[in-house]
């Protein structure tokens, strides 16, 4: 074949697997002081952003995992104004948590500011909502943000990277009991928490922190095709015990109208545990 | 790194998109008169069976696929006496029906006996099943075999590989016309429709082309990491119009018992589509 190895983005997964991308031009590359940032044109996916080598997201499969972790808890709380998102560099989570009409302010904690920049260069689509005047950007390490606050949130989505360099640190047990300080009584939290068939050691971790600090944790999931192997989950929690059953059925059923993946039919059914993530959910170690 | 491209096994999914396994060894190559076949030893996903250079299967992998095409349809059959299996080389398909009390014979209709062959020599966890007294293996074009049947099958499952190639027979309207006439009254058929996300077009077909044949057809789908990009599609069909509701909860408690993906929930929440997937299921071309 007449191509070069230059022609494909290759994402190594791991030791075993690898995907790769067609892409015709590689757009962008730098070092911030957290890690490196790369764009590419790939031929039939759109842009894709990959950050220290991993996928973050592609054009055409990013509204998978965008909307399955900001619709399912925000749709889950009665009345969310007060929003906190935790990374979300690329804009994608707070593009969609602006299409739920009861929000009034979302505070976005990123620590590393040239993904907010490189994504308002080369996603518009994600990174439009940014500017809104409900959207308050800080760029701080969310550990030491979310530290004394007090019963300020309704909902705090955490969109971070894997649990390896600067994202692990959002996966501690300590983390998680400042951010249930962080909510309000009846708040919410919603996390991703990794692959539930390649990083089910990691998946496992997550809940059990998050099950032994929250009164209510529930793992869902759903495809997200740019994550390898392409099944991903999610963890929600309450902190007053109560499911993520549908509060806003109106809301959801107008927001059903214009998504690609999430419906009112969907939020249920991602709860539904394939028999081997049910091992995933065990509280023993 | 000091590996060399013979370390991996490349399926190019499309041009656009490919996936690699981390190989140990390459146990097996073959052309057979309908295909090429290999068999890797993958450094974590078991052994990789592939087809003219497409993934058929992992032995880490492979239960999704074989536990959704078959225990939707055959928990949706009050009495699935007398099941056909059209192509399913692998064995896969029949050791999950055999899992089945009811069954009392299954026809296994595969062109290439090559297939099956190498299958009994590198995958005995799949094709263990072949020689139990129930089955009857016949090595002939299921197009051929299926013509002038008449109310023979309570289920029939297409376990066939892509509708190109020696597949691409398998996905006519005459073809399902004739396992209309080989159905019982109340018979029910399965069909693995291809991937919603990439070969949508290719679903959309199918599933328009069933809907004219059948008078009741729906698509359901599943994650099957295996089959890039990861979701993966199949349609149910019933010749006496009902939906696919489970009708022997009892047997299905007892296999969901030694699953890995099915359980009862999951048989509902399988065709419970994402958004994007609804207008894959139009009847309009």
């Amino acid at each position: 074949m007449n191509e070069n190895a230059q022609d494909w983005f290759t994402e190594r997964v791991d030791d075993y697997f690898s995907i790769s991308y067609r892409v015709e031009g590689h757009l962008h590359h730098s070092q911030s002081p957290y890690q490196t940032i790369d764009v590419y044109q790939t031929a039939r996916h759109g842009k894709l952003l990959a950050l220290d080598g991993y996928i973050m997201l592609t054009e055409r499969d990013e509204f998978f995992y965008h909307e399955m972790l900001v619709h399912i808890p925000l749709f889950s709380h009665r009345e969310p104004k007060r929003v906190l998102v935790v990374g979300g560099g690329d804009g994608g989570t707070v593009r969609e948590i602006l299409l739920h009409d009861a929000v009034e302010k979302v505070d976005m904690v990123e620590i590393d500011e040239e993904v907010v920049k490189v994504s308002r260069r080369f996603f518009p689509g994600l990174s439009n909502k940014l500017d809104d005047p409900k959207v308050n950007l800080v760029f701080q390490d969310a550990v030491e943000f979310v530290k004394g606050i007090e019963a300020e949130y309704d909902v705090v989505l955490v969109d971070s990277t894997d649990p390896i360099g600067p994202g692990e640190v959002l996966f501690t047990k300590d983390f998680y009991g400042d951010i249930l300080n962080a909510l309000k009584p009846k708040g919410i939290l919603a996390v991703q928490s990794e692959s539930p068939f390649s990083l089910e050691n990691e998946l496992n971790m997550i809940y059990r922190r998050l099950d032994s600090v929250f009164p209510y944790a529930a793992i869902y999931w759903a495809p997200v095709p740019c994550y390898p192997p392409g099944m991903w989950s999610f963890t929600f929690c309450s902190k007053d015990g109560q499911k993520a059953e549908i509060r806003r059925p109106e809301a959801a059923e107008t927001i059903e109208a214009g998504s690609k993946y999430y419906t009112r039919d969907i939020h249920q059914a991602a709860f539904v545990l394939p028999n081997f993530m049910k091992s995933l959910s065990s509280k023993r170690g």
